[in-house]
């Protein structure tokens, strides 16, 4: 069998743990292709229903689904492989196989899951935008889970950050959901990764979801829920973040609004409280390398220095109106890092845009 | 010299701390009014002030203070007085004389603390409110500062509550510091007690209000902040009671918010998320019998009921401009709810005020 058939088949092998797979995989002495073997199979120790399906796989899925590879273009990711996001490793029911359209390397760069309310506010909606293109300008990669809300606001947010953005689905990759998503899943995969672990034509399966928020948290260095009711998934999606050792952080809100209710409760519970996207960096930056937030394609990591330079910028500001460029001579800072400080200023209500290309800073 | 003028003179004394008042008492052998005698003053170990103060004492001051306290009805409490408040004098400071308008006994009552912005957003004021009148329904004691604000409307919804509020004033009690709360001074007066440790004819200096906060964190069991921005007085308060080993806890809002910025820097720093009145009563462990949370002469708690009326309003405000008169005969609720839950949803970003008196609703 060949190694392309072989990753197809093993993808699509029902119950299969990353552990089995390992074992098989040690069983054939490192050689992937071998490792299906029906003596070896026969012989390790599986789960009922993966043994039975590679015993007798379904061949005619098994085809249909090369096929699909093939005019995609995705990739299997095995958690055999050395690219294997080294952190979706570490916790509990890793998934054995990933679909990926896209960078497989944006995998394993270093991630932060925002998730949320599919029915936020519209300043919910905002914050995820704003935070998310924070985060990265800030070299971050931002994980989610492509639902309408606060997911596809963070997508969008990371993008628009001239960043990288990964959508982690709970169908196949063969089909977005939601269907209206299109043109943004095409977005994520240019500049990312759409990550399923389900087969191509899986549907979307209520069951499927909370399955699928175990990979949001587990490829993240953190999870942010921007805004959340009580009980809803993005808290699972927390919960397991929290069981995997990784950072929770919660955005706060009117104790009126109910889509506040489910992030109060995260801190109740001992969530990082987050109301300015620096917080993250500065509880992060614990567990991340400086070098690992510099990533070759994106600019230094802002992060640390930002406080200063952002003093420094409205310093230069002053109280009269200036251009950019003017107040590029002042700092000598690259001009697109003035353009975005002040975007950033404008958002945080501490400059306005004025006519004729300038800016002036809010008393 | 007659108790009183001795409790009256111990009172005005400057930078007279409780211990020393401690060691002048049991060195006069228990009795209050021999421990101001000459000898004594001579060796004890005082403050320089209180030394000339003692030795000399502004006897004009006193005769003053005297007739006040006859026409006032206030009393003196000691911190060598068996009533004094069990609470306060473990604080380091505590204050050696307190003047009271109103019950003593209320002092030793469990109290909870709420402070905040004398600048709080409408959201914020009703918060106070409503949540006082619950804490008094539970049989708390609200203790807050009479500021205008959150300080006020703590106040005033621990009496619509039922409920006996204190009141630590950073002035003399001879005078409403604002004058505007003249009469909610009053209503404090009769069913709680005014509390000042500044002797009558003190005015209202700016130091005077974070000595003052020491107190009201110090009564308390815990500190709630309602709403407060950063570098506020409220802090002041909120560190004070950590610092005396008393529960912190404060209300979250929108991070766009700026009355809301102190609360969530106290909650990074430690204080407890309330989104719940009762979060309060079971951090602080207090058991409330179910009878006293539905007291015959206040509704039941509004709180339960809020999101309802306003998921109503909303409902009835549908997407279609609308004016007050038309969603009050739409939704039978006075007119004067209406109005201002009008203006809290359109704080929260919900409805728009339109021109003609109309309201629309947000998507």
């Amino acid at each position: 069998m060949d190694a392309r058939r072989v990753r197809a088949l093993i993808a699509r092998t029902p119950a299969l743990s990353a552990e089995n797979l390992q074992a098989l995989l040690a069983a054939a002495g490192g050689e992937l292709e071998g490792s299906l073997a029906a003596p070896l199979v026969r012989h390790a120790d599986l789960p009922n229903a993966a043994r039975a399906f590679l015993t007798a796989p379904d061949e005619i899925a098994v085809d249909t689904d090369l096929a699909w590879l093939d005019t995609s273009g995705a990739a299997i990711l095995l958690s055999t492989d050395p690219q294997y996001p080294p952190l979706l490793r570490e916790i509990a029911a890793a998934p054995p196989a990933l679909y990926v359209l896209g960078s497989v390397e944006a995998l394993a760069a270093p991630q932060l899951a925002m998730v949320g309310s599919r029915n936020p506010t519209p300043a919910g909606r905002s914050t995820a935008h704003e935070f998310a293109a924070w985060f990265a300008r800030a070299g971050l990669t931002v994980t989610s889970g492509l639902a309408t809300g606060i997911d596809a606001a963070s997508h969008a947010g990371a993008l628009e950050g001239g960043g990288a953005t990964v959508a982690v689905c709970a169908t196949g990759l063969d089909r977005v959901y939601p269907a209206e998503h299109a043109a943004l899943a095409a977005r994520i995969r240019a500049r990312g990764a759409l990550v399923s672990e389900f087969p191509p034509r899986t549907a979307p399966l209520r069951r499927h979801f909370p399955q699928r928020n175990r990979i949001i948290s587990g490829l993240s260095l953190g999870t942010l829920v921007v805004e959340a009711a009580r009980h809803s998934g993005s808290l699972i999606t927390a919960r397991l973040a929290g069981e995997a050792g990784r950072e929770v952080f919660a955005i706060p809100g009117s104790i009126h609004s109910p889509v506040s209710r489910g992030c109060h409760q995260l801190i109740k519970q001992g969530a990082k409280l987050v109301d300015e996207a620096s917080d993250v960096i500065s509880e992060l930056r614990i567990s991340v390398p400086k070098e690992q937030l510099r990533t070759p394609h994106t600019e230094p990591a802002r992060a640390v220095a930002l406080d200063n330079e952002y003093e420094m910028l409205l310093d230069a500001l002053g109280f009269a109106p200036a251009t950019i460029d003017s107040l590029v001579a002042r700092t000598h800072l690259p001009s697109a890092s003035v353009a975005s400080m002040l975007l950033i200023l404008e958002l945080e209500g501490r400059v306005a845009a004025l006519p004729g290309g300038r800016y002036g800073r809010i008393p």
